[in-house]
């Protein structure tokens, strides 16, 4: 009589060396598929918002003060009364097995062990309860692409509250995909399982990613808000907003968070850097409710810009992807613990002892 | 006794794959002469207003709206009572049997095959007569230079409005060429027929393109809008409106249109990239008469940065020489069709349902 | 008995075709020495100022005007007095024989052919009497490095006034020479006869033009125009104004003419492109004087924006030098014809039947 | 028996030509170790705020004015009391031996050749009273970095006030170090002795320069300033200040002097160029006390547009590095030579006969 073989549910992983974020790019590329390299990394269009995302950050300069008395500076924060080691959130990624074998379960144990915010994507690779039982506690929010089939909606909704989910992301920028051209080139269709959508149909397999703009319903509007809130009973977080006018509107509509984000400029390109459009839309949200941000974060520096231009919560897409592929989830962790580090000089530097401090920085800005 | 040879008018035709509209020219390159691909791709002097007038565009941002409640969104509209699947035109282009075979033929049918408004230059290499009866009743407007020969001017009004020409679009800014140093290094001169004036001519050939300008009017001036107005009962357009000074002035002179455009930076090269000059003009304008733009546009978020600034039909010249020269008419129609996905998706993640709601939106713009 | 060998005073010339002025230069590397070559086209420490003499004409834009019934524009006019057929100057230039070995004289027979203003240097390579015998009645100035020795100083004046200059251009930016890095590469020192201290030395020859600014006065002052105009009898230009103050004060101290200058960016490197101080020194001369201005010039464009901005006569240093060392006297008149045929085309499209229409004519700046 | 070998205390030494500060980077770094040409070169993160000192130069333009009778300029100034014969400093460097045997004491000997200001670093490899004894009259000052000791501070006082010391500066910027990549890769860690920390601990040698950060103190506030001025009679210079706000602060709290630097980009990378506070800072410290700047000086011009914008003295780093490695203290002093021949021209160019005359000068600013 043969034992079954337990596999490790976190695949291969090890230590990796963190020198920055901008060059794990080069790192991953090594070690994954072309397609997959091109899906994760890709910008739509020309790619002008995706680099404008990270470039727009050297229009916001730090004043350095001196003589402040700081020391050992404390980046410790709270997001929706979870208590964080640092303001930092893996930012929803669609189908992380792409990157990993462990795929979500990577991705959250390195945000547990880092102590940092996870979110899991409508788009998973592994189940929202398998993630969930990873995370066991730790904080965990779901991302919502919200489904044509409301009876599904109501299945993800039960899922993650079952989970323990803080909150649900609902992201309203993608109704349609951007136009990637290197999926084109690499005649490149999202690959894998879709987890969540399996579990619905009962574990029925061989679901593929690649049709999943055609399971979404295109037409959003703003009494969504309210029907996924009555329903869950919990927070909505409207993503996608870069319009302040939107994060207004979305708020009167029961929104309980806005994320500003352009989608890693995967969406619509010729929008603004994402960090551009946080000071117009913290005005408009004037602290009613917190305010997460993605885009192009690639610094501790960027994290402290953000928080000072009206940021609660700082979301990483891509460097967490590629230090799930060099490391599994030690990579994640490393990607986090590097980026903690950097935010710890950027805090002493800058005169900030607590992340408050850091909220109260004022910035040269060249695009305010 | 031997059957005359039919050839088919369209020439060789094949479906090509469009990337993007500015990789057209790289592979057109491959197909056509050095000097008629440096005729084409060129422009004058340094080429800085060529070059200016697509990254002008970069000037210019847009704020994806999310929650609108928008699906499918409608990109068909009319222009001077024709009704157009999306607001798109061929720009006027002289002896288009440089890029291919069937010149004005290919591109007219591929205009009407993507459901777009097609305009016949002048300088066309076929004639006036013949290139409409492919249009068929699709919207078709003739370009005019201006001849020193009253009575071919006649001959030329006379056919376009017998071809059904919804318009007479008057090339203002080309008294003179630019000068253009690829022509030069080339010992380039514009080849092929001129068969406008053949036919006037009686069907005489060998009249060669490369004295254009020689057969040209240079002193225009604004009491040709009206002799020209009378003598065709045509609404006329004039073409190469930078000033909003110039604007005003042609509708007061009797102008039906205005048509913004620098010629695709071929003529005064130090002014600035046309799309620069829009929103002034559209001002000056004030929705009196419709209002055509041209220059540089290469993306689908291009075509909906002109309307949103007070443009109602988007000019699209090299790339659908190139598609032409790729693919005959079916490489015109490929172009249209690929601009009309990326309007779509545009359209889609701006948040606009209809063309209506696309000249609407607020942009950032860094030169207004 | 052997007859003197006559040799021809322009040396061995030729036609030269001109594409570009921008293009001249590296045809002139190959037939220069090294040394000359570094000194003709070098600018002071970094090249800041010399490379934004050229660029700072793309933060001028010039918008084309339609419909204005202009034909056949006539680029003629006058200056101080003398008709040209068109608003150039020969700037001055020392040791044109570096160039070619007709230097000064080849400059000023180019000059004359072409029909434009020729000055002629302190440092020239060529007596006044002579280089003035070939200009012969055709527009001529003579420009002044203010020698310590006064007694020198008259008898440059009075050579100048007995060849006619119409001028006397005194040079004030130059009491020091600029720190120019490719002379102390290539440990160059500016060769050659100084053809003028020769005359006033009695023909004795051998006085390098490597000690120049030895025998220059450096303490310059306002007292010094009314001392050189009351021993001339000529109108005094004063040459290299970057400021309005210095402008005003000059006027005031008696200058007949504002040469608004950098010395094509070989003095002090970190001043503005030449064209950026133009109209704010036009203001302060308020047409009480004519205005000179050289700096970066390689377009007829450039051109048309110098007058537009504030000029009355547009100066050209390197080009000519080039043109010199690639065909003698033709290539002078070659390059000064290709520019007026640039000329003729900028006014023709932005609607400039003449001069005076230029110089009216409204400009897009970034800098004014 | 064999007498004892003496070692000249100053190394090998020998005259170097300068081109100009930035080449000289290539030619050190061909002389230094790749770690130690690492250390000294880099920069923060991802190095803007290193690259943007020297080209925010660029944003500042200097108006050349003429005919101001000015001659044979006069750059020797003043600076606490202190006569210089140029408003120049050797920026504290710590270690360097890294660059050359002779360490501080080639530092001190090239400056008081050159006739410019000396500093050393708390962090030197060599100790101040023998680094004093080199200057022996010559103006020094001493920088601290704050030891967590205080009998350790007292003992760097008593030794900076018995060699002379004009001033202490007290370096706020650095209380952690900024995250610098070329070490990280290089593996490298600052060696060489910690001379001043032998000293203190009567001789015992070994002590590493790697802890450095560890033996300093970082909570620092202002009431250190006047505990610092207290015990030593000194007066005290807060270095690293870029915020208005903290040079007014620091003043009040009894700062003698303020110096303007971001530590040469090393420390918080994402400020902004050091002169781009200048004017702010300046204008805040309204000349009640004198003003040091340092930040990506590499030219004669440079050292003018810092003394316009409210500088009393400029320091400069890494050039007086490179020099050192490439010759000793007469590299340092072939450094401050050709920077003193670029200032002589720049102040003649500008019409400056002195550095009060600098300091009056206008400039075109595009950050002021």
């Amino acid at each position: 009589m043969i034992d079954a073989v337990k596999t490790d549910p976190f695949g291969e992983v090890n230590a990796i060396d963190v020198l920055d974020l901008a060059s794990l790019e080069g790192r991953a590329e090594k070690v994954l598929g072309r397609g997959e390299f091109g899906y994760i990394s890709e910008g739509s269009d020309d790619g002008y918002t995706m680099r404008r995302n990270t470039t727009a950050f050297q229009d916001v300069e730090m004043l350095p003060r001196v003589l402040q008395g700081v020391e050992k500076p404390d980046q410790s924060t709270t997001f929706m009364g979870a208590k964080l080691a640092s303001p930092l959130l893996t930012a929803p990624i669609a189908g992380n097995t792409l990157a990993h074998s462990s795929g979500e379960l990577g991705l959250a144990k390195g945000a547990k062990e880092a102590g940092i915010m996870m979110s899991q994507s409508t788009f998973a690779s592994k189940p929202i309860a398998e993630t969930a039982a990873v995370s066991d506690g730790a904080p965990y929010m779901f991302q919502l692409y919200m489904p044509k089939d409301w009876s599904y909606c109501e299945y993800l909704l039960d899922e993650a509250k079952n989970a323990g989910a803080l909150a649900i992301i609902l992201t309203a920028d993608s109704t349609l995909g951007g136009y990637r051209e290197k999926d084109v080139m690499n005649h490149y269709h999202l690959k894998g399982r879709l987890a969540n959508l399996e579990g619905y149909n009962s574990g029925q397999t061989g679901v593929g990613a690649g049709g999943l703009f055609k399971e979404s319903m295109q037409k959003l509007d703003l009494a969504l808000i309210d029907k996924l809130a009555s329903y869950s009973g919990l927070p909505i977080i409207i993503k996608g907003i870069q319009h302040p006018d939107d994060a207004a509107a979305a708020i009167t509509a029961g929104a309980a968070g806005i994320y500003v984000s352009n989608h890693g400029g995967r969406q619509l390109d010729g929008a603004p850097g994402a960090i551009e459009q946080l000071p117009a839309i913290a005005a408009a949200v004037d602290h009613r409710v917190p305010i997460i941000f993605d885009g192009g974060v690639q610094r501790g520096t960027h994290v402290l810009k953000a928080l000072a231009l009206g940021a609660d919560l700082v979301g990483i897409g891509r460097p967490f992807s590629y230090g799930l592929a060099l490391g599994g989830w030690q990579g994640v962790k490393a990607v986090a613990d590097h980026l903690k580090m950097e935010i710890n000089i950027a805090m002493q530097l800058t005169g900030c002892q607590t992340i408050e401090d850091v909220k109260r920085m004022k910035l040269k800005t060249r695009f305010a």
